[in-house]
């Protein structure tokens, strides 16, 4: 069932034309499938485009195993584990085959072939090169989505030259992600130079009144630029996440 | 000057084909106009297509009154002062001619009639009625930038149907500003129903533990829903012209 | 000596008809047991119909098996140990026998057969897979002290209606504990739903911003659903408990 | 239409013997009464067994009077209206007629007679003089919701005996809200001697390290008496309407 | 030399009969020994009554060991090493032979017999189990410093009436040193019931919301019972040591 | 009856030679005055040695007249009224005869004539001109008692050879209150200089990120000097009340 | 006496040629005026160069005119009363006469004329407009020591050519007072681009989660350039002493 | 090139003499080495006058070893590694060799002979014996980028006399670097007696309410001495790289 077919069934329902149960029959699928400590929300992907990621962190590898089972049984594609650590992938890895990240602590199963061309493009940039785990995460998960993106990493404000310099690579983007621990400038100094949402992720970077991150997590929420937004602190999934959302619109 | 001219132009200066120098007399208008207290910055029209926006808190009247004339020698539109209040906001009417909205506390300097049809749009939603001056703030910032606006107010969790009963607009939507004090729970919710990029303003709607709008900031910053960004406590302002941003991509 | 006749008894005592020592004596138990380290409360199931539980976090193996067996010997059943790690837990079997739960890290000592139909029920509902150990122990504490206990796992809001799913199960309950890290919003939206009192208990689930559990705290305490109230982060027992107390007065 | 009929209603929806637009035409009453600036939920009634309460700090006097008037239409009984400060009061009250509580800063509008018999009965405790006001909120709340309401004022931790006088009243009651500022330790003790559910109001009553009610709320959510529960800094609306939720099951 | 011959000598400093240097050179002894990584106060003895303590934590066993050394050559007494750990009390026992108390983490170099009768006493007390490690570092330091010590623990606010069995130990301290986690409520019932100065010592005792110790700190300065004081949290030295020198003025 | 019979009927009600109530009997007077919004402590004089204090603050008019009215019926002497603003203070006056202290804030209702000669004194000490206020509420607290108080202010760090020059009446003293807001060192180094207990009272003086008083009462409960213990930011009160206790035990 | 002179005293003391308190009698100067309620530090101009400066705030007209008083009585010059509000220096106006600058709300006392050429300079450069009146704090300061300052307002960094475009006048300086508010990234930019210490002043401009400052403060603080201290939110005066003094040594 | 040349270099630019592409091929050198994962500032020596330095925490081995080949392909000389742990250092010791600072967790590469004489000197001061470490960080990075170092540990203000007995060496200092945990009131003590800026460096060294270092950050930052500024906690580089570039101006 495509997307367009599903939303022409909720503009029946709204409009009276159906009730909402015989719209679910319609839709010939559970919208949920009951594994007891998990609930996998079949409907995400008519939601909202893209299926639902499995949060790798705090659940236990019997857990992911299982869920990802149960999507594959629903032919999934491209399914997301994020904040996977090395040591639970490789159990993971006995149960079910998938690609494992492990700059961007990423699991990715069942990962489809693109093959559109892609002239636009989204910016992950980082402000140093201890940012690069985020910014992997969330370059990774907007590339497994289906977006083209261009990496400009290390370019904090202490050497703005560094980013002058990619001032062209930047004013083309859809959208950019703008990932940097400490002070966090870069996503303003960035804000001001472009068109397009920047998406800023602050990262746990840095240390003592860093505060694993809040630093630059305040600092971009104050940010002078208008267009900057912000994810939580190491978010890098959801900063690609939101980066692919806005680039698919364009 | 055109935008694409513009793009053009730096095109050159990056490929040595121009000096930066040479470039900015091309362009026949100085980079800023130095108020000393203030300097104007007359290309972020070009580089961000939209003009500066004049943050009214903490200005003095004589300061407003002289950034607004100048920029309206440099002939510009739809001038936004924000967080402008009543009092201020008649002061500056004795000098300058413009429209004041009491409810947004938002001054708006020379608004262009806007003429093209606009089929796309965003949505903007409320948590509760306390949260409208915000919303408001957000609503007229991209309806004086360009963008149709939908307003869902008063649709908070606590009586969740009156949510899911504007599913359908909601899930029409380019973008969607959810504005919300207290526990914030409302751009999770909306979150989860749409497709398209939510952006969250955390209000300082609420009193104790809210402690000001720290309790829908974090709220917001820990949706479990992806696709969702935050901006400032407060800032409709910076909501409005984000969705405004992304709407206008499409 | 029954609940009802200490009630007469602490009557008389405040009437001026006997006085406090005599009533004590009239005990014949000594209101607490001194093993130096630790003062056990005799009277606490007299005063609260439930006996004092043993927080097992930053106790000594030797302390914890000196407290049970000294409660054993007063002839108590159901005896809880909370917050007791796995490693812990079999150190102490080695001293006393006791049932361990190793997702809830409860121990349970001379577990009582509940013989008695019970056609009230408390819903323990989580928002997400990880939050399962800390609703685990809200559960099985209620269970032990006699409740009826219906688990709804992973129904956060950000698929909304995997819980609308649920309503019918939720409004017969006669308390529910509504368990989430992250956003905290399913109490709210819970509390909007339910005519039962919902105790929210935030858990350290999540990441950056989520602050060990401070955001899903703040958002539970600012609930604007009436009818929430909030135990401490990651308490599930105290959830457990206070749905019980609730349920055992319907 | 009796809540009963709504609850066999509400089971055919999910039984599916019924949709849920079919359901609603039968409840012969829009969902929510649509004022623009507010959606009164006309359901939260039959859902929650109470009306929708009008929180008025932060909306203007028009629209109080609309939501009121709204209300008043739909034949409510004892409304409340909170957070409402003597001037709006005034205000309102040349729109509608009302009785205020200028200690508990309440508004309650067509209060119904109440004629039952109440043998069972909650306690509203303060630890000082200064939490009167949050106390006389949750009281009245209570009050007006149709519960019978014991205050016992002043009996702070630092005077014990004071409390301890008061024991045999305490331990009578459904449920005690006990209302603290500074250190907050009321909440403690009184959970250490009864039976009931004790729901926790930390007050902004303090200076220095307070921090608004800051302390008093930690205290309480780090009571090592079970049973505790908290609600907001300075919502004795919250403790009341909750302490009334469950003397009502009783 | 006697500490009131230094009294009268420093008396003379002041009045002008004897200048700084000469005062010194009387003294017969530098003011400090310099270790390079640490300056010995060889005067603190005479200026407050009590030698340097060493604080163990963050000192490599070298340092401890060249101070201890350089203690003992000036011939000191009662040397306390407070936060040392086992591991490294351990390696300084290789080095120095010393009395190593492993609960509350203390060391202690070269102790004198003390002889001296003692009617006047202080009294820890802990509101639980866990709180015994931190209460220990109190009482031992008191004793060593030469001050009688009793021990009331367990006698959290839980149960009151376990602290009110001990009212009359209580009244009679020259000084109270409670010691509690959690809510820390022990500190404001004591201070309520006694006549003595009360030395609040919050502990780190606790999860979640007590955000390692926080809440009782906070708790204990915004006692509402005067005459109680607080020191930093887990900070049992700075109890005992407080009151000790409360009770030797008595 | 002098305290010395009352500790007697303590020791016989512990002892089982009389009962609770007895006890009380003898007492000759009830344990407290019941107003119904205070609840006036009648023992604590017995318990503690010193009378209620009335925290003036969040108290109206009405409440403070009638609880003084109540305290002089019970020929009570040296009642403090504390942090009662001089509006409030004039409306007082109105009905009750008291001595009124603008700069502390304080009303000294029935002030006893101090006929003792008093050698030994404590001191109370401030970083600036500023902390004076606070001072002076422990000042007159403490002579009210019946104190002799020694007064050192402006002695900050910034100029050491200030404080310096008071070594020897620092030195003199029973107990010293260090009052000091900004950076709050004062009291460590006064810590480092004395053999009596230091009270060390952070005051809000200060801006940014002085927080109210936070960074002194932070730098005061890390004082590397033993033997400083803290109260609540700006409780010059409670400074002046414990250092009298300490006072009057030697 | 010259400051060498003095220093050559004080050299005498260390070297012991000289009592501490013949040097004194040397000084033929108090080493403090004590006024009671303030000690004015005399010696603070020999060792620090500078004289003692008048914090306004919290202190009354009748203490600022005492203090200023006396200090002209010593034929002080430019005497710096700092954080006086525009009220408080019409009354101080009125006893002692001084210029007052009403957007750096400082007063200056005795101003000295000043001769020498100064070909060395400090740069002050602000984020915004609004930053002006704690850069002109720090700006005028640093002039009445006698330094030469450039002032470069509104060169935040969302429109970074207008900070790029004064470079070389930024090359130039001896020291640079970056004052910005919100995300106060200016300082990490200048800091980049210069040579010499940059003095970064957090500014309490802003709204929502720049928390009065705390963002800016921590943005600076985790400064990723080399070279970038900090002083207190708002502290124009800190910012500009400490400049000048790092200009007067070069 | 020397730095003068490049100064002139950097005019004509500005005076439009030459263009910014011209004056780049003059500097025969790219403005920065791109390694993917860093950019390495190859001006920074031209704009700041030392060299970029590395940040070793939170990089790889193979992102170190990559950066210092490159830099020493550059010929550059005193590169800094911060923050290297010593089992990372061992690692990177196997492709590069270089000097470890096992205390202060520094590495230098191709550290240069120095030979000038150097009278001029900068103070590096501790609290502590356990603030040692980030002392050495301070002095080291001084010492390797050139300045004279003098070593005051362990003058914490506890005993101020083992701090004014190095006064004179304290007066003689161009920079001093105040590093101290706990309540950090070193850094004021310090900027009341000298002339010169204090750079004070908070570090993480206490427990408890230090909040690791927050307690001492904003003591220091409150600090009543003008003179006084701050880097981050434990940012012992920082302190020193400043202290040395104030020390080269001189």
């Amino acid at each position: 069932m495509e997307k367009m077919q599903v939303y022409e069934l909720l503009s029946d329902i709204k409009n009276g034309q159906i009730s909402f149960d015989e719209a679910m029959l319609k839709l010939k699928l559970s919208p949920y499938s009951d594994l007891g400590y998990a609930k996998i929300d079949n409907h995400r992907g008519i939601r909202q485009g893209t299926h639902e990621v499995i949060f790798g962190q705090g659940k236990t590898v019997e857990q992911i195993v299982g869920i990802v089972k149960k999507m594959l049984e629903n032919e999934r594609k491209n399914i997301l584990i994020t904040r996977l650590d090395g040591e639970k992938a490789a159990q993971v890895q006995k149960s079910v085959d998938f690609e494992y990240n492990d700059v961007a602590h990423l699991g990715i199963v069942a990962r489809s072939e693109s093959t559109a061309a892609k002239t636009s493009y989204i910016v992950v940039a980082t402000g140093g090169t201890s940012d690069i785990p985020i910014a992997e995460e969330a370059a990774v998960t907007a590339e497994v989505l289906g977006s083209r993106v261009e990496r400009v990493y290390d370019v904090g404000v202490a050497g703005i030259h560094r980013l002058l310099d990619k001032t062209k690579l930047l004013m083309g983007a859809k959208a950019i992600v703008a990932v940097a621990g400490m002070e966090g400038a870069l996503a303003s100094v960035i804000g001001g130079l472009v068109d397009c949402p920047v998406i800023a992720v602050p990262t746990s970077v840095g240390y003592g009144a860093s505060f694993g991150g809040v630093a630059a997590l305040l600092s971009m929420l104050n940010s002078c630029s208008s267009g900057v937004s912000v994810v939580n602190i190491d978010n890098g999934f959801g900063g690609g996440f939101l980066a692919h959302k806005i680039n698919r619109i364009g």
